[in-house]
This record gives structure tokens, sequence and C-alpha cells, in this order.
């Protein structure tokens, strides 16, 4: 992957970042975040001119180093070349809002999707779901529309309050992370939690509802830093086995 | 892709047309439409003389260049080598009802059928289903026979009225379109929407009813007409991908 | 493949059927019939001796020339190497109670062994399942042994009747044909059937079921002879295409 | 796979046992126990020291030759190097428990765990079912913690008494097996019996509930050693084409 675009002269580290946002973008892909060419991971200018946002019309899988435009708050374009996805304001207002977090995520993630459909709440009935032990995802329904609109972002900014994870009725899903690591995985737990639990419900068997106090230590014990690295590693070492594979792009069934 | 018939050479157009017609098949084959040989697409021939129609014993996957017949409105073929799929009327009796659009579909895309199936109405519970916003999915259940007569064709014209698509109970489904982009959107679409819903009922969650005018206002947002370039395009992508990987021809598993 | 076998020289038919009869084994393990090295069909011996029944430790997916044995109806091997199936029985009281066939399956196939553990009636709700129009499938719930004795074997013949096929309560299913192409087909559409049924009921809907009558005369139209060979071809096809991609042998995930 | 480690030197069959060990690893991954890098499978050494675990932050798919660590029933290591799986107390409490077996293996296989963290009871519905005749699956439910702690782990050893397996609520499951073939065969036969458990209780039908005794005698005659060492070999044959095909590593989709 090469750099010729000037943009990222001023700062390498953003290249690096992005390098890496990339990756996340086509791991989520395998984890079942596809849908077309929708959903998208931005960043955080650490020189706070805005947020760099993966460019329209490539799929989750496609994503590669120089796929993004920076755009400041209010959605002007200040770097970059090609579409700017219509969703920005999702994006920009859950960064102003939380800047205890750099990355937002959005995806049309098949169970989560299925979920946040639903009246259901996501549980921890498998250690997926354990990762938002702390701040259970709540549902934003005062729409189904795609979030085009600032005011639209800002009600979900306020449902989404300071937790990890939205889920966004008959729509899809947000998700945060102060890292890149972060917010991968909590798109990918999201989804896998979403799906045991869906399999679980279909089955018609009585779930067991574990305590929420135990959730939160168990969260300690299987989700410590080291746990997360080790994770975001599996997953990148996933990616390239596929990528060798099958080569780069679009994945095939 | 080579064209030796001479057929194609009063109108360079019908062939162009013709391989995004294949292309279209192809297309649907990976998203879920393939049932053995079952499936076919038709063009209303733009000089008139009828429609052209995928010929028999060719799984969706592997519908190429020269794999269609043109026929009079009346089953007669008037070029073209191969086997007449004997719906043949479903195709002309829809094309000479409507004349707004230029290609129906037809296949037993799996959750559509088995949607199709039941007394389920097909719902806008994501953005899949929102691409019916405008125009219920209604359901031919006459009989459960494939439409190999012009009465039942005639029959499924009624009950399709002006939708883009129409359940076939216990067989299957049929779909419109002005465009070989629509008709195969519009396919795809269908698909994945009924799978969305068969998933949704199956895990017993209350599901969440979006507005129905809300609904249309959210089609018209995400379903502009150069968003359905750019998905027509990313399916064309992942059809190239998939066969560079895989080689053209019947889908491996 | 090569014969080899000295055994094959006094009929050279035998092998040429049996050829095909190892591609059904293949076409089968691709249509979901796989459970490791369970699963078997069997050949009536044209000259009388008894049935041809594929050798034991083998996969579906691996079955190939000489991976038969030649026993006759008592079970003792007349020709070939290789362990003898300890349910031969299943397959030689079917033959000789039905003159009327040729060829004997038996698989755990996913869904209809699912469908087969319940109480279930498999019901023509999509084409597939039409297939069985003329003579609905019993169930066997006598035992959910396998079979391996003559007189469990003979239950099985009474309960089978005139029928194309047998659920196995949890256990799995036996099918027969007067051809190759005939028992491969009623393999494949029993196990598809049963998958549609599955998605059909788990996703709660209210199904619509079909005229028994009517499902008749759609068996003539959809069913006739050359559409079962179109139906074979198409396999055949799609085996080729298969194992020319990933190498002939057990089927990857 | 090449063993420069010293520590095997001085007892051949130790490298040769864990050579078959990590292809039960990569078995248990084919055949859906897999879930980033956790699930593991120890070995009880056999000059009493302790016990061979995989090492961590490994993928099922990804264990080969060098990948154990050598660590005392006091969780000490002894040799290798690598992290050590913090739920090394599960498999040393049941080694120590049971010298009737010399294999643990633990994973987060996905529809045992959806089983797992429900009421239901796994029933011998199908021949994989039909495994664990004679000890019945019981279920962990003091925590939905890892088992990190010796206490918890002898909670679980008293749980699992001298069954086969044993369900650990809202987490996972745990197997044993007094050789290689047992303990990898025991975790894919939990898999395969808890989907199949899953699909015919989510279609809704009504389950046939086989006869106990029946089940026992059904047992004996469908896993002899005989048949296990065939399972066996079919699944080293699977994992080797799959290998062929795809290379070593982590799992493709």
């Amino acid at each position: 992957m090469s750099f010729l675009n000037t943009r990222y002269h001023e700062d390498g580290s953003i290249a690096a970042t992005l390098e890496a946002v990339s990756r996340g973008h086509r791991i989520l892909e395998l984890e079942g975040h596809g849908d077309m060419t929708m959903g998208h991971i931005s960043y955080r200018d650490p020189w706070g001119r805005g947020l760099w946002l993966k460019r329209g019309n490539l799929a989750l899988s496609e994503v590669a180093g120089d796929d993004y435009i920076l755009i400041d708050f209010d959605g002007n374009v200040l770097e970059g070349t090609g579409l700017r996805h219509i969703e920005w304001p999702l994006h920009a207002e859950i960064l102003k809002a939380r800047p205890d977090i750099n990355f937002v995520g959005h995806s049309h993630a098949h169970y989560a999707t299925v979920l946040g459909a639903s009246e259901e709440q996501l549980k921890p009935y498998n250690n997926h779901g354990v990762w938002f032990a702390y701040s259970p995802v709540p549902r934003y329904t005062a729409t189904s529309h795609i979030i085009t609109e600032v005011h639209r972002a800002k009600e979900v900014v306020e449902v989404l309050g300071g937790s990890q994870a939205v889920l966004l009725a008959n729509h899809g899903v947000a998700f945060v992370g102060e890292t890149v690591e972060e917010v991968t995985l909590t798109g990918v737990f999201l989804e896998k939690a979403a799906e045991f639990q869906v399999d679980l419900r279909a089955s018609g068997f009585s779930p067991i509802e574990p305590d929420p106090v135990e959730t939160k230590e168990k969260f300690d014990r299987i989700y410590p830093p080291k746990a997360q690295d080790n994770f975001w590693m599996f997953f990148n070492r996933k990616l390239e086995r596929y990528e060798e594979f099958q080569g780069p792009g679009i994945a095939t069934p």
C-alpha cells in the first residue's frame, strides 16, 4: 500500500493509524458486518481539525491506505478525495460529545441489526456479551432513518451516553473506542453476542441469566488490556491468512 | 465472451445489455437465488419483437453472453438456440402488462420462498426491506404451480399490479425492473429482507414496526439513483472477485 | 479413475454404473448428506448375485471407482475388498422387497434427520417437497438403532412400502430409485425439502398448505424425465466444478 | 514440524503424542470449537510431573508441535515457553480427580455453549448425542466465570463426576478422554449433538424421545473402538485436505 497523497506528510502517524483502521474495516467484514458498501469507521484527527472518515462506495473489505477523507465537525472536506458518506454527522457528533473516545464505527451487522429491530435487550449470555458488562447497550428508536442530520446524530449521542455501542432500531449499530483495537473489538463482540442471543432464544430453551455484579468481575478477568491485544492480533492474523488465500478485496462467499 | 451468433449483429446494444443481464443472473446466484437450473431473467426486445429469455438447463451462475433466446409474446422462438423455459408466459405477460419495466426476474430464492409459503407480509424491518416502501410485495396464492400457462401468468400480473415483486406461494418469487440494475437489486433486496425477517421472527423477539410514512422517506434517502449505481457496481466487483478466485461457472459451496 | 480389479471384467457396464454411483455419493456430500464416514448407496447386481455396496471407512465425498463390494442378499461378500458396512441388511431387504428399484441410499442428512427426530410430517411446501407428491414419506419409529439386523430391516421395508424414502427416527433416512439419477435426486430433494420445512416452521409464520391433488399435478409438470436428467447433469457439473477447484476427496468446510 | 526444543528429548513419545494433540486442536477448530485464541487441550505427563497444556495466544487452528508448556498440578511451569492459559486449574483439577483419563479439553463451541446457557438437558436425539449415553452431560452453574481458581475448578470436578463432558453455563464446555482420539471425538460429538438439538427444538416440532436403555445399546453398536478409530482417521484426513487446500494456520471463513 503506497501513500502518494501529500495529505499524510504533515503527520506520519496518521497514515500509520489509518492503516490500522483499514485493517479494522476489513476485520469487521470478516466478522459479519458487511452490507454492500455500507459501514464505516472514523478516527479523530490528532491535530484537532476534525475526523478522518472512510470514503464512500467501498465495501468494508475494500478499505486500504488512502481511502479516507478529513472533514471538520461541520462536515466540510479538508483533505482527501472521494465520496463523503452522508452519515458523517453520526461520527462528528459522537466524537464531539465523547472526548474519551477517538474512533466511531457504524455498520449493519446482521444479528446485531436483527436484535436492534426488536424490543430485546442485549445480555451477557456468553463471554462476548460480557464485553458490555459495565455499560448495557441502549437502543435508539426515535427513527428508523439513517443518521444524516445533525439533530438526529445528537439524539443518538444522548441515547448512547457513556456506552460503547448503541443499537439503531431498524437500521444498524454504532460503536466507539479509545483505540482502533477497541472500536474493532467492540464491533466484533457486539455482533457475536447478538448472534449468540438470537440462537439461544430461537431455540426456545429457558436461558440462564448471569448475575450483573459477577458479569462485571468477569469482564475484568477476561478482558484486561493484554487480552484485548491478544484478540486484536488474532484478528489481524486471521485477516492476513484470508487475504493471502483469497487475495485482497471484496470477501468471496 | 465472444458473440459469434449473427443474431446480435442487427443491434449491438442488445449484446451489451445481455452481457449485463448475464452478470445479473450470476449476481443473483451469489446472493442466494440459485436452485439448480431454475430461475431466469428476461429483457424486453428494444425492437418490439418480444423478449430475450435466458435459455434452459443452465444454472444462474452459468449464464453468459449467448445464453438467450428471443421469443415473441406468444412464446414463438424467433432467434437463438437452446431450451425455452416453460415458464416463459410469466415473463411475456408481465412485460405486456407493465410498459414501465423492461426486465423480469424469477427465482426460488430460499428465504423469500420460505416467507412466500406463509401468510406473513414482507415488512421494512431493515434497510433492505425499505426497498419495497412504495409498493408492498403481494402474494399470489391461486396455485402452487409453476407458471407455464398464459391464464396463470395473467393472474400473477393482476396480483403484482404496480409492485416491484410478487411472492408466488409454495413456489418462488418474481420481480421486475426498468433497468438491469433495478431488476437485479430488487431480487437481491427481496431475498435479504426476507432472510432478515425470518431471523427476526424466529428469534421470538418482539419486532419494532417502522412507520410507513417514514419508510417512504427512508427509501428516498437511501436509494437514490446514484446509490443504486453504487450497489450495482459493488455486486459487479464482488462477482468479478468471486470468478477470479473460483473461476466462472457453477458456484462452489 | 482406473479399474485394475478383475471383478469388473465380466460385465463392463457394472463399472460404468458404479462410476455414476460414486458421483451420486459425492453429490450427496455436497448437498448436505455427509456425516463422517456414514452413509452409503447400493446398486442391485444386474446378474442377480446380490448388491454392490460402498465399502466402509470412507466419507461420501471420498467414494470413487473401486470402492464397492459385491454381497449376496445374506451379506456374504462375493467380490471386492474392504469393510462391509454393518447396515448392509437395510439395503438387502429393501432391494429384495422392491423389484421396482435398483438403488438404495442411506444417510444422516442433517435437516432430514432433524425432521425425522420429530412427529412432523414432510410436506410439499416448496418444489423440492413436491418430489414426494405421490408417496408421502413415512417414519420408522420402532427403534432408534441403526439397521444392522435383518428383522429390523424388514420392519423398515414394511414402513417404507411403495414410497421413495423413509425417515428413520433419531437416526437418519433411507431412499430408493430405479436409476442412479433417481436415488440421488430423491436424497437431494429429501434434504432440501426438510431444510425448507425446518426454516419455515422455525420462523413461526403460518404456513400455506398446498392442495394434495394440485401437488401431484405439479409433480407431473416439474419432474418429467427430461427435467430429472437436467438436474442430474447440473449436480454432475457442480461436482466437477467443486473437485476442479478444491481437488477430489473430503469436502473442505 | 520440527522439535528443536530440548524438553522433548527425555521422552520421544511425548513429542509424538503432542503432535496428535495438535491435530486434535486443529480438528476441533474445523468442527466449530474456535473462538479467537480461546480453548485448549491438556495431556497428562506420562512421567507424573503434571500436564502439558497448549500455550496461550494461539487459535486452535494454529497449534503445532512445540506449542505446549509442562506445568505441575500447582501451575508451576516446568518446561516450555509462552503464555500459560489462566484456566490451567480447570485442567489440573480434572486430571488429578480423574485417573481414568489423560486428556482434558475446554472450548467455547458455539452450539454447546448456547445449550449450556440454558436449562436444557443434552439428549440423544441423533447418533452424535448417543455418544453420551452412559453419562448424561451435567451443567455447572455455580458461576459464569472462566475457571481460573482452584476452588472453582474443584466445583467443576464435582459436577463433572464420572462424565465425559460438562456444560459451563454462560461460558463454554469441558470434556475429557483417556486418549487423544477420545477427547477430540467427545468435543466434536458434543458440539454436533448440541447443534442438532438446537435445530430440532428451534423448529417447534415435537421431538421423539429415545429410550435410555436402547440408547446405551445403540452406543455399544455404533461406537466400538474400531469405529472410534475410523472417525478419528476421518477427521485427520479432513484436516489434511483442508490444510493442503488453504495452507496451515487460522481457518479462513
